[in-house]
């Protein structure tokens, strides 16, 4: 992708973004009507269409040409990656933002020809915004994130990751991840996949874990992490296909391969 | 207790909370010493002592007759809760201290004769208090707390656990846990026992589960929870005894008594 236009079209998703976020700041106290998805735990809000709907209509006025993938169903059907594509989570952490008013984000990725190229994942509340741009590393607000420490304990590491990872599960024998959290020094569980990569890129985490994500959720995690050195694949070491739903492994990479070595792949179902 | 006589500790107790905190603030980009204690991942830094010797000596300065049970061991061995008697955690949540430099909290609950009659929960990096005076309603900085709702559905709840519960562990059969995630909305984990139970406080967490809490850990956060209507008892509804460690269940009376009869006691080894 051309610099001159992904700097323009950073600069453009930024202000959208940040508009979007005032907006949500200062309905947050507005009664809401609160729909469920797929089950009963899968809340969708009058926010998320909202803000879905403010993004897309801003995104297919100005950028006509592009496709977009995105959570609540005003985006396109893609086959493909091919062109320019913003892979939107316009809440992402719904039940965060339903139960507790913050600890949720906005999250856009742009791809062009498959290629992550902006990531942007926006802390509504706290007012906090993570940034990258390919080969351009990666900000919190305007402050530069660090490269991931190369040495990273694995003992001494903290993984995010829900509580069914230690339940049966289709993926992974359970008793192997209960090792696992035994294992580490710590393990954390937040409620927004967007704001767990914010933290793995952050330091803060040195890896999350999670079993069934869409697109949306991992799009702009993405190409946060990845410009500070960060991985992410499936949670077997695999790569992840934006096009559809991944199990997903996003951590510092000194701690990947034991991980998913001696862990996801050796419990693998 | 006087009640004039405990406006006037309330305030000296938040005096002194707040310029702790605001220490810690100043030194959070200083270089660490890490030591452990009972096990690898149990930390304690210098910055531990540092704050837990502050309040102290103030408060031993100034109030010569109470009492101080605190972590890290500048206070006294007590074989009762008669007279007043400080208990305090200078940090909270040493791990994210250490690891995420935030989530982590000062913990100051003031007891008279074995009654909590203040609760402070400093949340030291987003510069936000909790405070309760028994009878006299929670807090957060200058807001009052609503009481929780008593329309709480338990399939909506979410609760706060560490993943341990879901491991085979010496309290309750973990398949009962198990199965409790996967019937509740959410469960989350922070890391830092005080900040659970703000959050429960705050209502944006139903509950908050944990399996071995030493008094500091829950002496404010019992005093703030009991002032929102919120109950706190060991996890299978037995009383807390604050002169030794306990397993903790602090949440909405509302998912209370299902809570324990279907799971934990249900579970109980």
């Amino acid at each position: 992708m051309d610099l001159e236009l992904r700097e323009a079209l950073y600069l453009q998703a930024k202000e959208w973004v940040l508009e979007a976020g005032k907006t949500i700041r200062e309905k947050i106290n507005d009664p809401l009507t609160i729909d469920t998805k797929s089950d009963p735990n899968d809340l969708v809000t009058t926010m998320d269409k909202g803000t879905e709907y403010f993004l897309i209509t801003n995104i297919k006025e100005t950028y006509p040409e592009h496709f977009i993938i995105s959570e609540e169903g005003y985006g396109d059907e893609l086959q493909s990656l091919d062109g320019t594509v913003w892979i939107i989570d316009p809440i992402d952490g719904t039940m965060n933002f339903v139960h507790q008013k913050r600890n949720f984000a906005i999250s856009v990725g742009i791809y062009h020809d498959g290629v992550g190229e902006i990531g942007l994942i926006y802390d509504v509340m706290a007012d906090q915004l993570y940034s990258a741009k390919r080969g351009g590393g990666a900000y919190k607000n305007k402050t530069a994130l660090p490269r991931l420490s190369e040495q990273k304990s694995f003992y001494e590491s903290i993984l995010g990751l829900n509580h069914f990872w230690l339940c049966e599960n289709r993926l992974v024998d359970e008793k192997v991840i209960q090792n696992l959290v035994k294992t580490i020094r710590g393990s954390r569980t937040y409620g927004s996949a967007a704001l767990e990569f914010a933290s793995v890129a952050e330091g803060i985490m040195d890896g999350y874990m999670t079993m069934d994500l869409a697109p949306w959720d991992i799009a702009a995690g993405i190409v946060i992490v990845d410009e500070v050195g960060g991985r992410t694949t499936n949670a077997f070491g695999e790569q992840i296909n934006l096009l559809q739903k991944n199990s997903v492994l996003t951590c510092n990479p000194a701690i990947q391969e034991q991980l998913i070595n001696d862990y996801t792949k050796k419990g693998r179902k």
